[in-house]
């Protein structure tokens, strides 16, 4: 294991939290807020010197770098990540308890969106700018912007492909140009423009402009937190339709935007994905609107479309912005949103959960086996967008499924320590893990994380990490054979 | 596709469970309850009016039987098993609903053992007796009794093995001698000397005969229906003890059985399912005391112990009899029986749900795919009691993850329709379709499924037969290719 080249990854990417610090920090200045700025610049302080030590440590790094670096770095980055991360709260006071801290910005970084403070007004703006940052820091990447912007020098293509392979999200990852650096260049140009543009949209139907940037960032990373109590349910019906917007424009795989702008309409026009994407939110759209209809839970049919589709965006992009408290809604319209849970946005977008793209491939290998019983003789394949999918993917995807099934097994048992229903507990594990932020009964759109004792938030912690990563590289770390020497 | 095969097997199936009406009928007749005698003897009549029909029908059958006749043949014979096998409570009278009456013997046939009847006491003692012995013969399958018993001439080993493979329960079905029939012989002979030895261990420890006969036969199938409205819970406690141990021996791989007979028995200490089923069973039921122990549920450490074993037992065979109200237990009890409830048995046992030696299998392909990820040229077989499991064992494992994930997912939909809880609509799936009974909260061990709507019993009862047919037969019959001629 090349613990050095590890190593001096993770003393980069501290570098560049402590650069996307400053916002923040010069925000606490401006606001006056002394005590917050001095938090600031105790953590920037802090990473830095971390930093110098572990990138003196790791000066004579050799070269050598696979398969399984490419994930321990990965996972191991995100920890440091989220350590570090807390400490502005930590040193502010804002939220004293370490664990809190760290479940709020490992939510944060995870874009999760899950929050343990009953008042999110009571933080100061400075920190509500640096929650919603790790929102926006998170849903691309920090390893895609590193690679995408530092120049390291001397690393070939193999190495960025090792490390996007472990970050992106997605059962596949394609480049979109020959080489991975430009892609990851172009991916979060991509996502700089939307976030600019879903900015504008935000102020032209005058969101505050503080919320207008916290709601931008959090949108784009899919994250959630939002900079009131209410989430975004006392903002005008406006606001909620662009946010609706824009949740489902960061739910699409951005690779299809980059083929809009090389013109590739066609391409995009019969992404099988795409299809499923839309075809879902529709149809789920549809029958929430229906059953509000039917027991009579909003005067209009306008405002219960907006609620259905702001909802049902929230859930399926893993956002977790709320409008209203779907937790009363009737049972069939709940049980939509939390099977939407599992399902997740487009791989290759911002978007947490399962993956649409999984989704279909497990159905198409299930569809390919159920054939294969029938007519046992016959070779099978399995095509997505019309081209053969490997063995190997698939048979990744599989063991994807299982990983998934088993990490929500053990942290539900974990967590039902705690008094809390089998409802609560069980909406609880598969928000954290799908990244999506509330859930139902006690930890309900008007509700948060903080009941929970100090050992189901570091379960959570690891869920909302793992369910970020894809799991394998948080699962790595706890595998023998990522410390041991062979 | 060979219908007038399937057809003459269908005739030959619907022969048997005529046959296995005559205990009833003969109860009813000594108990001077000539109304249920009458509903039987009417019961009869259809069935052998209908098979002799089908028999004529297929007289002239061709040769050519393959896996998929075999999997419709399985699937369509207990859809017709389930059709008759109701008639007799609509006959007499005592469940008058056609719907109920059809859920409460496809319970009775998948061995699932949940039920519409408020009141179960009402019923008279011969209905209660068809009940519970359509759990007997729906544990070790109406075709493998068949094939063992009946001689159905001019048929190789393949046309039994077609069949067999797709009514027994597990990833692999093996055989225990060279030839299939004789293999179903031997299973049966089994099958019917623990159940005699069950009843004569019930009897000896003072429960009355006739509830003696249907609880020994309903454990035997791992069905659970009681013959009282408390289940097992007003029995003593040797009964439950005993009912206890049957239980965890009725989930046990008969292959097991088989080897002991043998004298084979360290192959059986070296069975790597067998030490997790009692790993399992021994950790579950520790951290259910500790737990009941703590909030002082029970005066006792033996009571405790007691319901403990009874329910883990109950649950991880499913069974589903109980010995007290688990839904009030705390939260890591109920989370430990509600994970246990997607566990299942051993394969090839009477026990249904997902089956252990499958978790195993997914958890190894897992393992694998961990370490093929890290050492991507390096190649890894999966091993099972030693032995490579075969790469399309494998495959069709994970295909029947994703066949049994979406069946939750799209049953959990429809029966969101009836205004229940999310933990009582999802329990109720997982307890249906893994072939357990009762559930939580509405549908908990003093409740029952009468609040249900038709259509979600009749989703109830797809899920049932699907789960007690390791869901293939069930869904190839809504295939395309089930039905159009090639």
């Amino acid at each position: 294991m090349n613990y050095r080249m590890i190593g001096r990854l993770i003393s980069f990417i501290l570098i560049v939290e402590a650069v996307f610090m400053l916002p923040a920090l010069i925000l606490c200045l401006c606001d006056g807020n002394y005590t917050a700025a001095v938090a600031f610049a105790e953590t920037v302080g802090v990473i830095l010197v971390f930093s110098l030590l572990l990138r003196l440590w790791s000066r004579k790094a050799q070269k050598g770098f696979y398969a399984r670096e490419g994930l321990i770095c990965v996972g191991l980055s995100w920890i440091f990540l989220s350590l570090f991360g807390c400490l502005p709260f930590v040193f502010g006071r804002e939220i004293p308890n370490f664990v809190d801290a760290l479940f709020e910005i490992a939510s944060g970084f995870s874009t999760t969106g899950a929050s343990i403070l009953d008042d999110v007004e009571a933080l100061s703006r400075g920190m509500l700018l640096w929650r919603s940052t790790s929102h926006w820091l998170g849903g691309m990447g920090v390893l895609v912007f590193l690679l995408a912007v530092v120049p390291i020098s001397g690393r070939n293509d193999g190495f960025t492909m090792h490390l996007l392979r472990a970050e992106s999200p997605g059962p596949e990852v394609g480049k979109l140009v020959p080489r991975m650096k430009q892609t990851a260049l172009i991916l979060y140009l991509i996502y700089i423009l939307i976030t600019v543009l879903n900015f504008v949209a935000l102020v032209i139907v005058k969101m505050p402009v503080f919320d207008a940037v916290c709601t931008a960032i959090g949108t784009a990373g899919t994250g959630g937190f939002g900079v009131l109590n209410t989430s975004m349910m006392s903002y005008s019906p406006a606001i909620q339709n662009v946010c609706t917007v824009f949740m489902f424009l960061f739910g699409i795989n951005f690779g299809c935007y980059y083929l809009l702008i090389c013109r590739q309409f066609k391409s995009v026009l019969k992404d099988e994905e795409l299809h499923w994407y839309f075809g879902i939110a529709v149809v789920a759209i549809a029958v929430i609107t229906i059953s509000l209809r039917v027991h009579n839970f909003y005067p209009t049919l306008g405002e219960t479309v907006r609620h259905a589709a702001f909802q049902v965006g929230s859930f399926m992009t893993t956002t977790g912005f709320s409008t209203t408290d779907f937790d009363l809604w009737p049972s069939i319209a709940k049980a939509i949103l939390f099977l939407l849970m599992f399902l997740g946005a487009c791989a290759g977008s911002t978007g947490g959960g399962f993956k649409l793209a999984r989704m279909l491939l497990i159905a198409k290998i299930f569809s390919r086996n159920v054939k294969q019983l029938m007519y046992p003789q016959k070779v099978q394949v399995v095509r997505m967008n019309g081209r053969v999918v490997d063995e190997k993917v698939l048979s990744n995807t599989n063991a994807y499924l299982c990983a998934y099934a088993s990490i929500l097994a053990v942290s539900f048992l974990i967590v039902s320590l705690d008094e809390f229903s089998i409802t609560t507990n069980l909406s609880a594990v598969v928000s954290c893990f799908n990244n999506i932020g509330p859930g139902f009964d006690a930890i309900g759109p008007t509700h948060c994380f903080s009941g929970y004792s100090a050992l189901s938030k570091c379960v959570f912690i690891i869920d909302m990490l793992a369910g970020r990563l894809e799991i394998f590289p948080i699962l790595v770390l706890f595998t023998r054979s990522a410390w041991v020497k062979r």
